[in-house]
């Protein structure tokens, strides 16, 4: 497998992109919300995801406005950080002589996550270079470099060696690519009995096709989100057997609501996924899978 | 079969709704773009789809502005009916005795088109109670109500005969029901050799996933568009084989490049059809299918 | 549909039965075991699957050895309920008007927990002509005989009305059939957006195939445990989409360590159990689906 | 990707052969029908396949024995290479860079035709060792052997670089092999957004089973044709999404008829194809696919 | 079921047919081969297809020639009813209560066995008309005609009720037909452990594709030959599991060698045969399998 | 292809094992029936498979008893033999310069016959370090240890050669493994028009699901015997046509009759053995498949 140097962008295989992961590729290059960058300069733990869990209302009730952003901040990074450590602990138990693949990484908060649990080894991918050279800055910085890294790559093929992988990870990743191709590079990663986890929004086949809201995260995002059934299927094609499935929705409302009200942070697309959620179109949802 | 008695709906099966059908159902009944309306006006036939051929562009440059308006009006109708009868020439040849099915008929000009055509019996479904009973009012004006019937149903789920159909269609209806589900019914119903024809605007799987374009669409008619891949892959798991594919995105572009420049018509959703054409992301897609 | 009259079994279709199930049906018409039959007692819940949660370890400190015996039943059968309101909690919301199928109801203990819950009607089918009236009789006694019913017919092929359930289980009852078949008819009697729910005794793939355990498992009960993945590749070619799963070994064992001590009410399979539970290669797993 | 000093066979790997391919080959490697030859030597584009268009009938009332014949062979050759140009024309747009495999090439002409019309790289594989040689020497004499190669491989398993490709075809050689089998290996030499293209005679499955001129057919020929609904499926199964479909039987019946008036050059199945065509159980048919 | 009175043909339902199917009908209605009605003379049981086992050559050595060619015709039939009654040793047990489905009966000499061989009723379907008449004539004279009835029917669609037969069988009629659409329709009509049994040419897919000899075959009788593992495929997709397969292409030598050499029946197909035979593309087969 | 030194172990690739399989390998680590060892002492072939064919019951007549004891042995042990030899006839025909795959070879009794038969190469897998050693010990006294090895690797993964093998088989072996898993490397490692045999105790889908019997023969060696189904939908996914299927059943009880009353050889699962062929729930199969 070939691995970056530190603070170095993995120059290596990017195979022939579409014009769709080109635009997706440009969007996050281009991407600098401060919902992104001013949570993650708190910890220096990048994430690239959204919240879960009961909010600090309290927050919102901080008379000194610049005290009230940043405290609405730290409290949204909480939320964010709940979540990460949610999916992170689906993956172990875990050694430190284990590898990890982190499937559409971001800035590289989840990996590190990983890391400071589980010791482990940890690839991120991400179709970004500029987020791949941000990540692997962060690690150099932390001097975790020797043992995470993060590669400028397309998920669906990666080059990394076949079963080398003892749990893998989208979070909130998955709504970008086809399934099928994505399953079957988790299952030729990940190790006999390795475990796979996805945290994502999916729409709901009980309330039909996708809602107007759907879209309107679609287009926002540059994504196509999947039905719920579509994560099943595919997994069922591609030896990936769920132990764990969890409706996060109502765990996710919290963040958003606070979300809401956060001036400073907000992105617009804020009221379409609390409609979503709401009117039933939209779950948030954890799979946690075993590779046999 | 259950029919209507004319300028009546039918009040027979229309299986329990989801609540996304429920939403596309409220969004037809509500309709009344001039686009549909002023078109179907000229001469009663309602088509609810796009138009194809190049256009005259010279109404344009008509001066006077009530003139004009017509004209441009009568221009976008005519190239909406080329398209109609388009899809109508792939039918046949059928007699007088056929059956047809107009699969999500709107206000019912595509069965009109068939039945002039051909002379054969039409049964139209829609979802919307509103559409249907426009529709057999223009029938029963028409004195085709004998003929010509349309039918407040599921289209999934018609309970007409099995079997007892020569030919059946989608004209853009496609994009709001699954389509396994959908050429189930349509196998169903159809004869044995019987033919197939869609109409329906896809996303590009060599462009990649559904574009942000693709998205506002879907947000616009509360849709769900799907790749191109889906409609072949669904076919072949329900014995319909085609005979004709054609490409028809250059020929829909006059059509949406005139309608862009019609104040009293466009619905806004101009601009992101065109974008959608010309970045590779969206094509106009004609099947005829064969049932074996 | 046809229903049974109060106390009586419905006589109508039970399909010509294969070897198989008649030695099924012979095992649970002669069973009589004291762990069934005496919990039951207690409040007339005749329950026949395991129980789950912590176990009040303290009745076994008892010094009284009649009532340390009543002590341990009703602690027993305080974790079989438990079990039995979890699984009955996945299936809400639900209305009085609506209908639940009990898929394997034994003596109906399932199937009256969840009319008290919802106040819902219920079919209830067993194999064991003997339950199924046994459990009428309960009904009859309880005098909700108008709105719970037991039927001595075969699962597979209920020849109930299609569409016309709101929620269905399995309640330890899938390890008798054919995964393919049961959901097939799940998914043709519940509506759309029906809520399936199933709790069961799987093997564990990343264990590997079945292990001694679970084959001695098997010999008992003249069964068939399936692995975990089944259960995902049968839904998904069955139109039943997971929503929660949730690995309920841990929460299995108290139960099984304080029946290992219940020397009035073992059956000998305890030990063989708890092996299971504790070398990885069985689970206790508790899943609930949506029909789409 | 192993090629071809110019002039001389690629030595490189033809798996070993079942008794059919070694049939087929034999075939090919005496066949010398004038049809093929005489028509090639007009201009050194050796095509094997039919032609297509409105034929000149005029060359029928040429006086002149010798002249008559020369002109019927040309008029011939002109359908042939009408057809060959048509399938070319799907194959683009490609650049000189570009790299093409034309599979079951026989002597080569379709690869000089889409060199000639895109300047791009070409590699034709072929059964046969003596047509495989004299392709090479026909690029030679043209001196575009740097660029056009000719392979004695089996085109199921070519050995060639995977995604290496932009654009593939079979021009009425598909009838020879397994579906599922080309497919995979035309889908793993195209690029992601490469066009394949395939000219073919396929039984109708709408008249029914093969018809007896469809038997005649491959037992003159020793091929076996496969029903339409065979490519539909297993482009399906194998990432090929068609974008074109084409039935161009009305188009071959010209040359057809030509070609039964020329005594030099019928081969004896002339009838046979006529009626197949005529009576509904058999197609000429074109379908353009992208590999998605 | 809707059955024939005696001596009648069933003139229930013949669904639409394929020009295929008419086709071959016509086939069958004109077909007068004395080695088809000189051999059923012999004892009244009309036998379509071939037989099995060592020949007694002596009957070629009969120098009375009109003795020499009864002794043919006698010993042709006599290996043609020792196929028959090998295929019906493989129907059994069953009880005179017992329905058997005879698909593709022919003049009906394999039901006439079958009804012999265990007193069961048994429904023989045909595509001819005329076969289903002297067939029924046949069982009228024989006094059987209250148990064995002949239908014409389409061996697709039979119209007969669902799980009423315990057994079934193709003798030789298989290559008529799409395998998927047959046995989906025994395992309908079979009851649950019933009995399927196929004898059959089949080409042999180690072979490669259909060599000429089966194509030239097929042209004569207006068949499609299946591949061997066209049927191990589409049995495994209908529930229909084999228990027992041979290879009954050496004893079907003897047969065809015999054949050969009589003048008066021969057809002109035998060396075809033979050299289909020997030369390994074409085997003779006998499948029985179990509706699970 | 790595191969084992004389009288080593191939040291090569174990793939990482589930726990299921550490358990199994334990188990034939530790092994040491009688009925594997005396038998193989015999004559230093040693089989780890049953046997058929009639017994010669006099041996249980003979008075004298170490005598008596003896016959018993060579009895049995001609019954195994007469297995072994009956699977090995239906590999061929092959020449000494073929190679053939023995999976799951025990002490590796298969290959020597295969090897003594046809002169070919072999070469035996085991996941029991001991057996592969002990099996190479024995080659390398008999000095085929150039032409017959033993390899200490996973039947599922063995790292050989595809396209290699011009026959494979399982003696008893496949109830330890997954059948698409296997079966995918068979067909790997098989040439086209290869041979793959298997004789294997099944369960009979006929009579339902596993039986009391099987579950406890499964509990006796750690394994998991599938039903017969699942052997022909996992060949034909994976490109093996059955050519012939014998149904052993009958001919496997006179071996289980004798051997329930060697009493120095017994292990105690000879009366479930026997009950299970009797009722009609188990069955000793034997499958010749071609690999197409």
């Amino acid at each position: 497998m070939t691995t970056a140097p530190h603070a170095a962008v993995t120059a290596a295989p990017v195979p022939a992109q579409s014009t769709y992961q080109t635009r997706v590729a440009d969007y996050w290059n281009a991407e600098e919300n401060p919902v992104n960058l001013e949570l993650g300069q708190i910890d220096d733990l990048y994430h690239h995801h959204y919240g879960i869990g009961a909010a600090d209302w309290t927050v919102l009730d901080e008379p000194d406005p610049g005290l009230r952003r940043e405290r609405i901040t730290a409290e949204l990074h909480r939320l964010e950080h709940a979540q990460a450590e949610l999916l992170a602990g689906h993956l172990g138990p875990l050694s430190p002589a284990d590898r990890v693949f982190d499937a559409g990484c971001g800035r590289g908060g989840g990996s590190v996550v990983a890391h400071l649990r589980y010791g482990c080894h940890a690839d991120g991918v991400t179709i970004s270079a500029k987020q791949a050279e941000f990540a692997n800055g962060q690690a150099h910085k932390r001097c975790i470099d020797a043992k995470v890294r993060y590669h400028h790559r397309n998920m669906l093929d990666t080059g990394f060696a076949s079963g080398a992988y003892a749990a893998s990870w989208n979070n909130e990743s998955t709504m970008y690519v086809e399934l099928d191709l994505l399953f079957a590079e988790h299952a030729r990663l990940l190790r006999r009995g390795g475990r796979y986890v996805v945290i994502t929004g999916c729409y709901n086949d009980t309330y039909g096709r996708a809602s107007r809201e759907v879209s309107l995260i679609n287009a926002h995002y540059i994504c196509d989100i999947h039905p719920r059934s579509a994560y099943f299927r595919a997994m069922a094609r591609n030896r990936l057997v769920p132990v764990h499935v969890e409706d996060l929705t109502e765990a996710a409302i919290p963040y958003w609501e606070l979300r809401q009200q956060a001036d400073h942070l907000v992105t617009g697309i804020e009221d379409t996924f609390l409609t979503a959620y709401k009117n039933g179109s939209f779950q948030y949802l954890l799979i946690a899978a075993d590779r046999i």
